[in-house]
């Protein structure tokens, strides 16, 4: 799982996504099939198979139905289908989320399990290798783990370790400033499960997770804003995840919407998360004499109608949409996806938030994007690690179409405001549904 | 000049671009010296061979130093140093700029002729192919010209031909709606030159220019904004030039600024446009009671320090400011870069900038991202139409590193607010100087 540069090592992984795609194209193939096929020198090909039979990704078996009579049968070479699975984790402020998937991208199962805010990241982990074989029904390949695909709360990139100034929250354990050593999760997993780690923050990666098999299934360029505690986002950029110079795309929620408003965490003023957070909203209704506890509760009232529920609202989704609208006119995305708990308002939020960006963004580009809530719930962002793994990996690349991925586990009710079911095989909870 | 897709024909591509690498680094080779370096099998490596000699870009030549008392001398294969040219036209408004290098990456020169904004693309074509060979001296080798990049004003990409609204200018002679088809301005230079014509938004192009050659030069995330007759930009992301979903990204001039502001061409309501294009700012500095003709004489007022020309330039910078924040916080970019004529006002407009977006991106960017004039002054879009067909063309891609390009032909004074000239080599004027 390193990461080489040059024309050379990128040659050499192409040589291997190559050999993969003949393999999974044509099933099972000799040696002399797969060097007419890839026009790789025998020395070549010898090597790349070589190294794909030791890290487990092909495995080498006699032909049973092949030409005979001159000599022994060929040995064919055919995709290991217990091998490649790869885990995405999701390291939330309060919560845990796995997701698994096999060489042939199908999702073995997901499961969650909530926790304190402050527990430590020695515990977190040994809870996250209880839930990943849980996952599994304990018949998780070990040996035949890709990689690990981990969303963390905070900035990740390559943000200058030495600058103290932080833009998340200062209690939140994976946001120590210090983004070029490994992070802390990093090393623990890599130590428990024997495999490379990879790291994202996990906004980002739910952003991921929706354009592959969520909201945005097969969109490449995909702008997700996620309303919850914090408020972020992240952007699909050609159907890839996109980072920023310097780790900090996606700040959605520290976008100016009033610049006399409210000082805001990250040191600016009136950013949108001092509107637009789960705290701000609900602050704004008792605020104006609602006293909704919890989004639930707001929830609730705005399902019954409830006029200072649907003025808050309303306040928020005009403010959400001038951001959007402020954005797409930046980057053109196909389709806007909106997650987190907030999104379980619906139409009371999403009609305000599209009639701002209906009226803000350009009028040519007004019918070309689609707004669209999030359908993986809490998983996105587990998910999204898988898809950082399928990204980085030359064993996994090469993404499945969206409903193509898993059938029967992945049934898609309505794609606009139905939430998808995503089921783990052998006993692993399903994902929260929105409503 | 095909878009080829599918792993075999990455994979092909691949391998010219590594036969070419090699030859780039070690100089000649033999047949047999590449095939070590390569790792292909001798028949791909003579296929690509084949190829890259009968398209012109590498040559066979007797080796005059090689080992000999083993039969004849081996043939070596060396770059063709005539071969691989390209050039790029930008089709502005009123005036067309052309810029061309040579397979060294080696700019060859840069011209630039105004027309009037009516001129038939016929004409355009014409005055475009008589550019062309001036700048070249007459030696132009066509059969060696790899492709051509093209700038057109309006929007470029795959938006709906169907669709009949437009966010341009309806004058604009590029601005048709019909965007799937080819423009008419390719089919009249694929006639002319023989070559492939590549073609994109102008102003985007300028983004992709000054990130190689200009302001940014180096820069993978670098965002480009242009204060002109219109007020629009481009955004280059992970070194590549981002279109969008639809091709209408870098749409900044129609970020909405005031929601209760003028009416903007594009259909929308106080969009930036309407505050800092070229006509917006002069009228505002006659509202005020500065007579300022056109942008030279704003430039003379605000240099002499007229109270109003530098209130009005001041509400724009702040303006841009905002709008620059947002989109940071969006992508972040480590480059911002504008450019256009207003941005010869200097410090009277960039300072007022530079206070808005310090006060509204994220503080912890805020040290992150740098504000850069453009550099390339009118050849910028040109240039850009270079490197879109070195991206696309597998005898010309990677890009050189910016100083390194062409010693002695890019000159650079001050990597902050100061022009590089651009001069031809052979009788081609120079680009145009910011002051």
């Amino acid at each position: 799982m390193s990461h080489p540069r040059g024309p050379l090592s990128q040659l050499r992984r192409g040589h291997e996504e190559l050999v993969l795609e003949l393999l999974r194209k044509h099933g099972p193939l000799s040696r002399g099939e797969l060097g007419k096929h890839c026009g790789l020198s025998r020395t070549t090909l010898y090597d790349i198979l070589a190294e794909l039979v030791s890290t487990g990704a092909v495995v080498a078996a006699s032909q049973q139905d092949g030409p005979r009579g001159r000599g022994r049968p060929a040995e064919t070479l055919t995709l290991n289908p217990d091998a490649g699975q790869a885990i995405g984790i999701d390291f939330a402020r309060r919560g845990l989320h796995v997701a698994a998937v096999n060489l042939a991208h199908e999702i073995v199962g997901t499961a969650s399990e909530p926790h304190a805010a402050d527990l430590p990241w020695e515990q977190r982990a040994e809870l996250a290798w209880r839930l990943v074989r849980t996952l599994t029904g304990g018949g998780l390949e070990l040996g035949a783990l890709s990689a690990i695909g981990v969303g963390v709360v905070g900035p990740v990139g390559t943000v200058d370790p030495e600058d103290e100034s932080d833009a998340g929250d200062e209690s939140d354990p994976g946001d120590d400033g210090d983004f070029e050593a490994p992070h802390p999760v990093q090393l623990l997993l890599r130590e428990r499960f024997g495999v490379p780690v990879l790291l994202d923050n996990n906004t980002r990666l739910a952003a991921l997770g929706e354009s592959i098999w969520g909201a945005a299934a097969g969109g490449q360029d995909v702008l997700y804003l996620r309303l919850s505690h914090g408020v972020g986002g992240g952007l699909v950029v050609g159907g890839s995840l996109h980072r920023g110079a310097y780790g900090l795309s996606g700040e959605f929620g520290h976008i100016t919407v009033d610049e006399d408003g409210a000082p805001c965490g990250c040191g600016g003023t009136g950013c949108l998360e001092t509107v637009a957070s789960i705290r701000a909203v609900l602050e704004s209704c008792r605020a104006a004499g609602l006293a909704a506890d919890d989004v639930p509760e707001l929830v609730k009232a705005a399902g019954a109608g409830d006029a200072t529920a649907l003025a808050v609202l309303a306040g928020v989704g005009a403010a959400v949409g001038r951001v959007l609208a402020a954005v797409c006119n930046a980057i053109g995305p196909s389709v806007i996806v909106i997650g987190g708990e907030l999104a379980e308002t619906g139409a009371a939020l999403i009609e305000p938030v599209e009639r701002a960006l209906g009226a803000q963004v350009m009028p040519v580009s007004r019918h070309r994007v689609s707004l669209r809530r999030a359908t993986l719930g809490e998983v996105a962002g587990a998910l999204g690690g898988i898809a950082l793994v399928l990204h980085e990996s030359p064993l996994l690349s090469r993404y499945p179409a969206g409903p193509d991925l898993a059938p029967g586990l992945l049934r898609q009710e309505d794609p606009m405001n139905q939430s998808r079911h995503v089921a783990g095989r052998s006993g692993a909870r399903p994902a929260k549904e929105l409503p």
